[in-house]
């Protein structure tokens, strides 16, 4: 269950900056909301990086990790965004188990709560033998020393 | 709250197929996950097309409704997809309310559920005055109607 | 040079279907023509695979090929396309060359010319060791034999 | 035609900077390139807004403008770009035309080129009476003149 994720007080927050862009809307002039599962995956890999963890084609080599892939996410959408507006993207781990991790996303601008989000993720490794399927692993501890 | 939506054994259903294409996925050679947001949002106005709704630039004239923008979603990823795969996204309204409505989608790889999402969406109609701000309307009888 | 590139009238054309959605569109209601780039790709492994060319996660591990990047890209657009279309996209390789080949593009609504493109490709294979550089080779002999 | 485009050694130039991300690469881990048209049309919109040109669902109340749909788009890729990696992409605008204008775009890593690209744009307005129709307008003098 992902809702009702509190950060801790003492999470480590990272800040990732969107430009949103006249592309990224629709029809209607407002954030088509595909694109915000977009910027926040890229906040997620961008909070990773900023702990120090390598690009994921650097840790497959020598530890086999591929990425982070979601086994579920929760969204909720308080306000609409659209192009011109700069968006923040405030990321944190809330909660660290044995195989998964909860990441905890507010999307702000200025002082506004545009959305929010919360999204289990875990590390993944290639299926032996297959280019395409994927198995979760242990939570790597050095990556998630880094990341405290 | 979107979880545990059941829709009713009388739900009508409508699918969409979508074929996964290369530029679909990620380093990972598996489907990067925004895309699903993508094709389900595809088959949520698919399902409203095979209904008989007008495209939503239509009924922005005749009522001013300009499209069903989300206020929440809960998904969840049972099995990962690549390019190749053919899948089936069936579509249904879960429940009705007052100025909002559920819509449940399931999508298959043949028998495997590959991925399960609910939505809340609204009716959403411009805000007087504004190039870009929207705000809810109530569901329209007429639409709720076509949809049954 | 990919201008006037006018495929022989025995060059084989094979047709992708597209279907425009709502979120393919900008706040002008007309297809953001990235996509067209984003169709045009898919139609582009569309025609291998259509040739019984396997997908490039097999081609790496037979013969190191892992796709076609693109060098060079020349589009001309007619006519705006939104959603609610099905467009065709008609696809053929209209020169061969040593280290790379022209593919020839007509999206079509019906009777009408939408846009049209043609794209030099090259094969690539990874650069050896490492992880994101690549390098052209020649035109396998095997995958030209299929596309005739 | 655009090649051989040369904007003038007098000609203003914006710069637009890309972070790449994971999301934006393929299974060879390289960039998918329609993101390119999709950073190339944000640049595009950047270098208006740097000269003072409003948002188009402004400009469109005052003057009818609703954009700068490309006709025709010529791209020439010299190297692959991956995520982690940061992007420059200098616009200036190499020729203005009766109706329509030639953006010329460099998109840089450090001092390399990784691609460049010539469009031929043209400003729009809503065609009378319809929700997708456009029709090309007389570039405005005022954007002109903001531009130079």
């Amino acid at each position: 269950m992902t809702e009702k994720s509190t950060p801790s007080a003492t999470a480590r927050v990272v800040t990732y900056i969107v430009r949103v862009e006249f592309g990224d809307c629709d029809p209607a002039c407002i954030v088509w909301y595909p694109n915000f599962s977009r910027w926040i995956d890229a906040a997620s890999r961008h909070f990773f990086a900023q702990c120090g963890v390598p690009p994921w084609h650097e840790t497959e080599k020598t530890s086999g990790l591929i990425g982070t892939p979601v086994v579920d996410i929760h969204s909720r959408f308080m306000k609409t965004a659209s192009y011109g507006d700069t968006l923040e993207i405030h990321t944190s781990v809330s909660e660290w188990r044995d195989k998964s991790f909860v990441q905890h996303y507010r999307v702000m601008r200025g002082e506004d709560l545009i959305m929010e989000c919360d999204e289990v993720r875990i590390f993944a490794a290639r299926r032996e033998g297959t280019s395409t399927g994927i198995r979760a692993i242990a939570v790597p501890a050095d990556i998630r020393a880094l990341c405290c």
